[in-house]
C-alpha cells in the first residue's frame, strides 16, 4: 500500500508545497518513506525514510521549484525497509526525464524483469517500479507518450496506479481493473492528482472526478486531457480501501468512505444483533462502524478503550520480558465504562487474532460482564497479490478455522463477521466492480506466477 | 504541564523499562523532552529532546540498571525549548545523590532564588526545580528526609508535585493544595508513582490510592510509608486535568476523567439545548463530551470532522503563503455527514478562538446548514500561574468579550459555554476542592509575585 | 581521482575488514564518499558520504560477510556531492550481480550513453560507471567475463581502472594506457587489489606485482589468473600520481613515490640553485622534495611553516569578513626559523596561485629577508580529462602567464619550476610511458568529445 | 590537558568567530568537546562533543553576538567522555553571570567539594571547574572581582589557568606556579587571551606578553589591566608543553617551542651519538628533534615512516582479530628509504612502550639493518596530578625498568634518552622554573590528597 500524488501549478514556488500537503494528508497510506520530484528549470528529487514531515523541511521545499511535482509515501510490504526502495523513481531516458510514483503490485514482475535482463538491462533496485520505468523508456523511443503507455499497460499484469512526470507533462494512470483509486482535483493553482480525495481537500482544491480504470490523464501547459488507454470490461476496486485503508473523510469512486463504514455497522447490527449495554469501537479502526452499530441497534455508544495517541508504527518494544505489556501501551480500558457491563466491541477485521484476544482480555479485566466481538468485514481467507500485506495464508486466523473456533481463540462471548452480501450492500457498488479476492479467493487476474514467487 | 513517574522494582533490570512504559503513557502531558534517572550500583541519567520513544532505545534502557527510577516528560511552558531544562534534575549533595522530577510552578521562585544566591549559590538552569533541589540539599545537611521535605515545603509557594530519588529511597510528594495529581500503584515488580492512573495500568499494576495533598510517600527496601508533611486546609486540584489534560482512561482523585467529560456533555445538552440533526466533536478534545451530549439530547452522534493522525505538535508550516491551509492539514470535514445538516460542534474550551473560527468555516464549506458551538468549560478569563500555559490575559478571547461577541468572531449560529456550577456538578467534587482560578480569577494562593515577574 | 580496492579472503568474516583497512589507507585519494560491497551468501552494500571511518563502524562491517569485497573512496571531480554518485555501483544483471568500483574518466561518455539510451536504457545516475555497468551487462548476455570485458574495453575511451565483483569472481582491470595504477598483493587471508601499494602494506600483505596496462586479473576459488585483454602499444601513467596524489610510502609501477619526490628536490636544486639560509616545505605536499633539495644544495632543512593537523577538507569558513584569516587557519609561520633569513619554499605545484601568494606573504610577515619559491613540477597549462580536477584552462595561473609574471603575482624573490626533462629523469620512466598532457597539452587519446562537453 | 581562550572585541558580530578561530588553532590541546560562551545583550552558550568545526557552524556563530567570548576545548583525562563535562561552565550568581574555562587540575578538589557540600551546595558535575565556580560566586557576594579571585586562589591547590567572563569583564588568570601557559594578544578588533601564541597568530593579532604566574588580566570597556593576585616564589611550567603538547609554531613564556625541540635533537645527538645512515622521526611527534639530530650529527634526514593523515583519535579498530594491524593503519615504512640501512628513530617520549616496539619491528621488516631509538625526554617515572594523562605508575614502562631492559622490550639495537640536564639546557629556563615531576617524582605542591583519590 502506498499513497501517490501529482501537482501541476503555474505558481512554480508553490508546487512542492502542495505536493507536501497532499502527501501529508496521505500519510496513513505509508509511513516508511516519502519522496517528491519536481520538474522545473532543473529536476529536483528528494526522498528519505520516515514521515513526510521528517523528510521535508521548509528549506528543502523552497529549493524545489517547478511546474510539476510527483510525490509518494511508501508502506513497506516486504520486510526490507531501505532508502533504495523509496519513490518516486527518477530515470533519465532518451526521451527525457521520467519520474514515477507507483501504487500497486505487478503479478508478472519476474517474467518482465527476466525479459528486460535478457535484453541486457541492469537493475539497481528490486522494485516493480523500475520494471515499469524501463518498459516506458523503451516504448518512448518509438512512440508518443499515450501509445507508449498503452503498449506498456498491455504488458503489465496486476495492480498499477501511476503518477508520472515526463518532461513537461504530468500523467495519472489507473490500470484497467482500477484496483487502486486515483482522483483529480482543480484549484486556483492548477491541478492535483492523488490517491484519495482527502488530499484534494487538504490543498483547498475541488474534486473534478476520479480517473477511471484503464484511463489516463495528461496535464500539460495548463490543459487537462483524459485519454482511454485500455478497455475495462470489469472493475476490481480493492474493497479494503473502504473497510480499512482510506481515510474516512475521503470519497472513493463517488462513494463516501465514512458512509460505507457507518453502513457496515448498521448492517452488522441487523445481521448479528446482540443484547448488550454498550457498543464500543476498537480504536481507531472500528470507530465509524461502532457509531453505525449503535445507531441501528439503539445500544449506547461508549468508549471501552482509549488509544495512546503517541504510539507510532515505529514503536519498538524495549525488552523481551515486557512483551506482554505491548497492547497495554497502545490502548487502555476505561473501567468506569465497562464495569459490570455487557460490551459489544467493533473492529474492521481480524488478521492473526492475537491482538483481538488481548483486547478482549483487557476489557474483561476492567470488569466487563460479557464481551461480544463484531467484525466489519467477512473473514480474510486468502492472500493479496495486489499490494496489500495480508500475511501468508498460514497466518490468517480465518484461513483454516470456523468462526466458533476463532471465537474461542479470542475469548469472546460471541463473535460475528459481516456477510459478503452485507459488505457489498454497504459499499453500494456491484460485486463485479470490486476486488474481493482476499475474502473469496477468486482473483480478478491470473496470479499463478505471483503465488510461486512471492516477493511481497 | 508535565508528567512525572517513579518506579521501585526489585527486578533491577526491569526498573528503567517500567519507567519508560509509564512515561510513554504520560506522553500527552509533555512532548518537548523526556528523561529517566535510575539509582542502582551506579547512578544513570539520560535525557533528550523529543518523545519518549525517540529519546530512549532498548540499548540505553538496558544499561540503566537499579532499583529506583524517576522519570519526567516536559511540556514547554516558556518559549525556550532546550535540553538544559529537561528533567529529572540530578544533583550530588552532602547527603548523597538526589534526582527530582517536578510538575508545577512556584509563584515565589524569584524570591527563593534571590535568597539562595545571597547565600552564594550558583545556578546552572533557570528552572524552579533547581531551587527545590538546592533547598532540599540545604535542609538535608541537618535533617532527616521527612523533616527536610517539611521545611522545604514551608518555603515553597505555588504548585509542586514531586517524584524524587534520594539514595535508596523513592519519594512522592504533593503540595498541600494538591494542584497536580499523583497516584500510587502496586505490581508484582514493586511500586509505581505517577501523575495519572493510566501509567499504572500501562505497567500492569493496580492503583493503591492517590497521594493526598500535603502528603508524601517514602518507598525504601520494599516498604511503602505515607507521611503527612503539611496540613491541607483546602484542596485546589486543577479542574483542567478533568476538562482537557488528563487521558480519558485515567482516574484522578477517585473520579473517572471519562465520566466527567461525558457528564459535561450531558449537562451542556441540558443547559444549552439546540435543535439540530447531528452532534459532532472537534477531534479529539471534544469526543467524550459530544458522546454525552448526544446521549442526553438524543441528537445523532456523527463525526463532522476527521483528524489527520500524523499531525504532531512539531508540525511547522513550510511556507508563509500556505498558512491558510494549516487547519485543513490537521482536520477535514466529512461532506456526506454535514451536507444540508444542522450541526452541533462540541469542544472542551476556547482559548484564542482563531482555530474555532476556521473549524466552523470548514464545516460550513462542506455544506452544513447551521453550525452550533458548545464548549465543555466556562470561559477562560484569567492566566494560570501554576504550570499551565494559558497565554496572557490579552490573548484570551473570553477575557474581555461577551459570549455573543465571541459567537460572531467564530461565525457560529449559536454558542454556549458550560456554566461554572455545571462544571462543578460534572466533576463531582466540592468547589473548595478545585482550583478554578483561570475561570474565576480567584487564586488559591497569593500570586502577586508571579504576576509581576512572569517567567512562563 | 578515486581509490579502489578488491579483497578475496577465505576467512569470510575478515573480508569486509580488510577492505575497510585498505580503503582507510587510500583515504587521501578521496574524502567525499566511501563504499564497500561484499559478495557472500548474501550481497551486502553500504555507502555513505564522508570518511571511511565515519561511514563504516564495527557493527556494519560485521554484518557484511562473504569471500569477495569491492571498495571505493571518491573525490568529487564535479561540484556535485551526493550519495547517488557514491560507489561501488551494484547492479543486477541476467548474468548475476555485478559491483563496480571505477577510478578514471571516460572521454566518450556522452556518445556511449546516447547509444545505450537509443537502445532503451534508462539511467539512474550521471556517472560513467553506470555506462560501464550497462555495457558489461549487455556483453555478459552472450559472452564469458573475459570476452565481455574485452568487448567493453574496445568501446571505452579515456581512463578506466576497475575493480569488480561478478558473482564469485573478483576482477581487477587497467585500461590499455594504464592511466591509473593498480597493484596486487597476497596475504595469509588471500588476495588484495588496490590503487596503491600502501593499501597492501596496510593489511599486512606482500606485493605480487602491478596489473599491467590492458591486463585483467581474475580471482576465483582461490586461484589468481592474469589475462591480457588489450594490446598496449604505449603507456600513459598519470605523472601526477608521483608528483602529488599517491602516498609517499607507495610504490607505483615499480618506482618508489618517495624516491621520485626526493629526486625532484635534488634536480630542482641543480636546475635552479639559490643562495639561501634555510629550505622549507610548504606542508605537507612539498616535504619530501624539500628534504631532497636540502641534501643536494647543502642548505639547512628547517620548517618555516607548521600545518594545523585538524583542518579537514570540509572546513567551511564561518564568515565572509573573516576570509582573510583562511590561510592562517591552515598553517602558521615559525618566526624563530625565518626571522632575518633567506628562505627557499618548496611546493609540488601551483594551480591558481592565490594560496602561494598568501604563504609567501605569511613567511615575509614572520620576518624572512628573502622568499624564493621552487616548484616540483613544470607549469600546468592544460586541463585533465582523465579524472583529475585541474580546473579549467582559464583558472590555471600558468596557462597564459610567463614565469616572471607568476613570480610577481605570488610576490616571491625568485621562482623556478622543475623542467619537463628534470621531471622525467626524477620519475625514471620513459617519456612515452607517462601521461604528461596537463604539462604539454599533448593528450594520449582523442579528447575532442570531452572538450566540448565537460562533465567534470 | 585543555585549550582555553578569551576574546574581547568591539565588533560584537566578530567576537564568536575570533573565539572559533582561536579554538581551531588550539584543537591539538583537546578533541573531545568544544564550547564557547558569548556575553552580549544576551548570554549565549553552545557546547558539543567533537571537534570545534563539528560543534560550531556559521549559523550558530552568527547567533552568538556580544563583546566578550570564552572558549574551551577539552581532552578527556578520565575515561568518561560526556557533554556534562564540556566547558565553559556557565553559572548565574548573585553578582551576575560567570563563564569559566579551566586548564589544569586541582589536587585538593575533594576537600574543597566536601567543604562546599557541608555548606549545602549541590553539584551538577564532577568537574573541579564547578568547585571553582562556586567558590568564586561565594566570594563575589562580598568582594570585588580582584579580591574574590585572590581569596579563591588561596584556597585552590594544583594547576588552574582560567579564562572567565564575569558580566562585562573578561578575566585571564594563571596560578602562582604557572603550570599551564596563558598569553595575551592585541589585534584591530581588541584583545585575545589564549593557551598558546599560535591562537594569537590565527586571528591576525600580535602577542603582548604572557600572563605571569600568580597574575590576572582584567579586560573591560576596552581597557586592559594586569593585576598581581598572588606572590610566586617559584614557577613550575609543565616541561611537556615544550616536549609534546604545544604546537611547534607557538612561543611559550618567551621561548619558541620549535627551537626547544630542535635543540633537544641536537643535544641528543651529542649525548648519545650513533653510527648510522639515516635519521628519521617517528611522525609527527619526533619531527623537529629529528631535524635537529640530523643537523648536529651530519646523518642524512630521511623519513623512514609515513603517517596516514586521516587517522583521528576517534579511530576504533573494528575487530579484535585485526588488532595487530593497528599500527600499520597509522603509519607505514618507506622500504626504499630503510632497506639495508642503519636507521636512527627519534620520538619525543615513551609511555608504555608497546607502540615503540611495533614501530621498530615495522622498520626492520622493511629491511633496515639496524634500528637505533633516541628519545627526546628523560624517562617518565611518575604520574602527573596537574592535568595530564600519563597513566598510572604501573603502566609507565620506565617506572621500574632500566634503559637496557626497555631497549630489549622495544627490540632496538640501541636506546638512549635525553638527560634531565640536556632537557633543561634545551628549554633554556632554570630548573626551578619548570615542573619536572613526572621525570623526577618531585612535585612542586603537596599531592598527597590527589594520590589517595585519583579522579583523573
Amino acid at each position: 500500500m502506498c499513497g501517490i500524488t501529482g501537482v501541476y501549478s503555474e505558481n512554480e514556488a508553490l508546487t512542492s508545497k502542495l505536493a507536501f500537503f497532499s502527501l501529508y494528508s496521505l500519510q496513513h497510506r505509508g509511513q516508511e518513506s516519502a519522496g517528491i520530484a519536481v520538474f522545473g528549470d532543473y529536476i529536483h528529487i528528494h526522498k528519505g525514510m520516515g514521515l513526510v514531515n521528517d523528510v521535508f523541511g521548509d528549506k528543502k521545499l523552497s529549493e524545489m521549484v517547478g511546474r510539476i511535482a510527483v510525490g509518494h509515501v511508501r508502506y513497506s510490504t516486504t520486510g526490507e525497509s531501505k532508502i533504495e526502495n523509496a519513490q518516486p523513481l527518477l530515470v533519465k531516458t532518451k526521451s527525457g526525464a521520467l519520474a514515477i510514483a507507483h501504487n500497486g503490485n505487478l503479478v508478472n514482475y519476474q517474467t518482465l524483469r527476466n525479459q528486460l535482463e535478457n535484453e541486457g538491462a541492469v537493475f539497481i533496485t528490486d522494485s516493480d517500479t523500475e520494471v515499469i520505468a524501463k518498459l516506458m523508456a523503451k516504448e518512448l523511443l518509438t512512440k508518443e507518450p499515450e501509445d507508449a503507455l498503452k503498449r506498456v499497460s498491455e504488458q503489465l499484469r496486476g495492480s498499477y496506479t501511476l503518477v508520472m512526470a515526463l518532461n513537461d507533462t504530468l500523467i495519472g494512470f489507473r490500470d484497467s481493473l482500477g484496483f487502486k483509486p486515483l482522483v483529480i482535483g482543480e484549484g486556483e493553482f492548477g491541478y492535483i492528482i492523488a490517491s484519495e480525495s482527502c488530499a484534494i481537500d487538504a490543498v483547498g482544491a475541488r474534486i473534478i472526478r476520479e480517473v477511471r480504470p484503464g484511463e489516463a490523464v495528461f496535464i500539460k501547459n495548463g490543459e487537462l486531457e483524459f485519454v482511454k488507454i485500455e478497455d475495462s470490461s470489469r472493475k476490481a476496486l480493492c474493497v479494503f480501501e473502504y473497510i480499512y485503508f482510506a481515510r474516512p473523510d475521503s470519497v472513493i469512486d463517488g462513494i463516501s468512505v465514512y458512509g460505507v463504514r457507518h453502513r457496515i455497522g448498521e448492517i452488522l447490527a441487523r445481521e448479528s444483533p446482540v443484547d448488550a449495554d454498550i457498543v464500543s469501537p476498537v480504536p481507531d479502526s472500528g470507530t465509524t462502524s461502532a457509531i453505525g452499530f449503535s445507531k441501528e441497534s439503539g445500544i449506547e455508544y461508549l468508549e471501552a478503550l482509549i488509544k495512546n495517541r503517541y504510539v507510532g508504527r515505529t514503536f519498538i518494544l524495549p525488552h523481551q520480558s515486557t512483551r506482554e505489556l505491548s497492547v497495554k501501551i497502545k490502548m487502555n480500558a476505561v473501567r468506569k465504562n465497562v464495569e459490570g457491563k455487557r460490551v459489544v466491541l467493533i473492529d474492521d477485521s481480524i488478521v492473526r487474532g492475537t491482538t483481538s484476544r488481548k483486547i478482549v482480555d483487557m476489557v474483561r479485566s476492567a470488569g466487563a460482564r460479557e464481551v461480544h466481538f463484531r467484525v466489519g468485514s467477512p473473514p480474510i481467507i486468502s492472500p493479496c497479490y495486489f499490494g496489500i500485506d495480508m500475511s501468508t495464508r498460514e497466518e490468517l486466523i480465518a484461513s483454516n478455522r470456523k468462526v466458533e473456533e476463532i471465537r474461542r481463540e479470542i475469548n469472546a462471548d460471541s463473535l460475528a463477521y459481516l456477510s459478503l452480501d452485507g459488505l457489498i450492500e454497504a459499499v453500494g457498488l456491484e460485486k463485479g466492480e470490486l476486488c474481493l479476492a482476499c475474502l473469496t479467493a477468486e482473483y480478478p487476474v491470473d496470479v499463478s506466477e505471483a503465488m510461486e514467487c512471492r516477493r511481497c
